[in-house]
């Protein structure tokens, strides 16, 4: 099977059908409209074996987690998604784990709109580079550097549980449940595309938790020029993380990576608003601490100061 | 150094810096403002070790080729390009390979008015992923299904030199001129950024030459449901690649991949604008052949018909 049949049979309609997309797979590029009174938001992030994932991860997993890495950047820029373009370097063609991997895809895109628009197959050790557009009316992207002491911060979902998911075995029909849980929570991110469009009018900076909440918070906290004092109380902790990690699970919690929930800082006056959109967006937001002019991140628990030395994922650190 | 470290060092300032980048390298993704009467054009591709380059291909080289590729995509739609996002895997931190492969990628954005304005960096086998956007006036981008039976075909620059810059020795001070000119064809391909643009409201159809010219054109031709027949005098074949490949050197302008040029179809009234296009835009142009109703590309020297088995590269085929 050469490039063209592969494309043809597994990637050409491959997500939403939809009507802005004026030439999709087949030509040298896709041609998209873009509305009046938008800006465009463009982001790409990749999975690559023995770094993001084991030999052997499960296709239909790897097709989901590479369009939701994405989507949860886009999702922190509070915009609508729209295109994606592919990159798959494959060591060699095996169909089966193409029908898996572009039915997690597909089934991803489809629920958020996202056309597949175009890509590249390319024969190398496995990687998958997503490439996702979106929309977001002019001026009214959330970005990392607009919090303000005095603002409260938050974080949706809960946190730790896709690195807890990491030590588990992988699951088994008989598994048990919490192992499931956790597993699922790393092999099935789910991006915050709702909460980050509700957050426009309301968030003054916001990012997504990819490489752990301490770390995250830590940039949102740096690009805006403050700190904050957390509570680690307040950290939401899921019950398979809290019976899995134990006493370690705040820790798990602030230093795991590949969450994908957003955290966001909003001022005062917001507070009840966002009490209001946890129900409508079907996810939990907790507050976890207030942001301050001084710089840094003060972790308490009751009245006392915890140390935590972040560990937050990088691929290049020494 | 980790990861935010590089990318300070290496990538924030990189390529042309365009006032239509609302932000850049630093936040969750990229915002851009796309100008009214245009559609967005979106496109990637990649190079892997082993696959497109060997292990010990100089940098400098390999970041000029990950951008021209995509550049090549864009001109094939005769669309001006604008921003690129960059994932690069490398299987270790190499500061010297770095600084060469940002100054090859860095100089070919800014001759052609590229912002770099995202990208991911990751740990593993040596890959490069650019994705390119580029804008275009709405309605008049090129396309490859929009040739007719009586258009004329033509081809840019030179055809098969890259394939026989394959064949050639690393190029050293002391090598021969014509194995210098070969190589440097591989490693430095010339995006025909401008010819595209100008070929807008010109060319019936056009694709970029990346996989061999015959299968190129077929592409064309099957897209657009016509045929060819082609005069193998016509090749733009370089005098380095007539004294490398001599008799073959007709073959390898056929089958050679990598050359990116454009081929392109126009009616014939456009015939006279086309021969002036040649010194505007700085490289010859030539007319290989006339399409016609029957499908298939018919292969002639003088009167006689030639025998040729297309060799175009795929990864994939069997």
């Amino acid at each position: 099977m050469d490039e063209t049949q592969l494309i043809d049979r597994y990637f050409r309609d491959l997500g939403a059908n939809r009507g802005d997309v004026a030439l999709g797979i087949g030509d040298d590029a896709a041609l998209l409209r873009v509305p009046p009174g938008v800006e465009l938001v463009l982001t790409t992030d990749a999975l690559i074996e023995g770094a993001h994932f084991l030999p052997g991860a499960p296709a239909n997993s790897l097709g989901h987690r590479a369009l939701a890495i994405n989507l949860s950047d886009i999702a922190a820029m509070g915009a609508d998604p729209a295109w994606a373009l592919l990159s798959l370097n494959m060591p060699a063609v095996d169909e089966s784990w193409l029908r898996d991997f572009v039915t997690g895809f597909g089934a991803l895109a489809a629920r958020h709109n996202v056309a597949l628009v175009g890509g590249n197959l390319g024969r190398g050790p496995l990687s998958i580079t997503v490439e996702l557009a979106g929309l977001v009316p002019t001026g009214h992207a959330l970005r990392r550097d607009r919090a303000r002491p005095g603002d409260w911060l938050y974080v949706s979902g809960s946190v730790g549980d896709a690195a807890q998911g990491l030590l588990q075995p992988v699951v088994t029909a008989d598994g048990s449940s919490d192992a499931r849980y956790l597993r699922q929570r790393l092999e099935y991110p789910t991006p915050r595309v709702e909460l980050g469009e509700a957050l426009r009018e309301i968030a003054s900076a916001c990012i997504d938790v990819s490489d752990g909440l301490y770390v995250d918070a830590q940039r949102l906290l740096r690009a805006s020029g403050c700190g904050a004092q957390l509570q680690i109380e307040q950290l939401p902790l899921s019950d398979p993380l809290r019976r899995s990690a134990g006493e370690e699970a705040w820790r798990t919690a602030l230093s795991g990576g590949e969450d994908y929930e957003l955290c966001f800082s909003a001022a005062p006056e917001f507070k009840d608003h966002i009490d209001e959109l946890a129900p409508k967006t079907g996810q939990p937001i907790s507050c976890i601490g207030r942001l301050r002019r001084e710089s840094g991140i003060t972790l308490k628990s009751g009245n006392s100061v915890m140390q935590f030395s972040p560990s937050g994922w990088d691929h290049f650190r020494d």
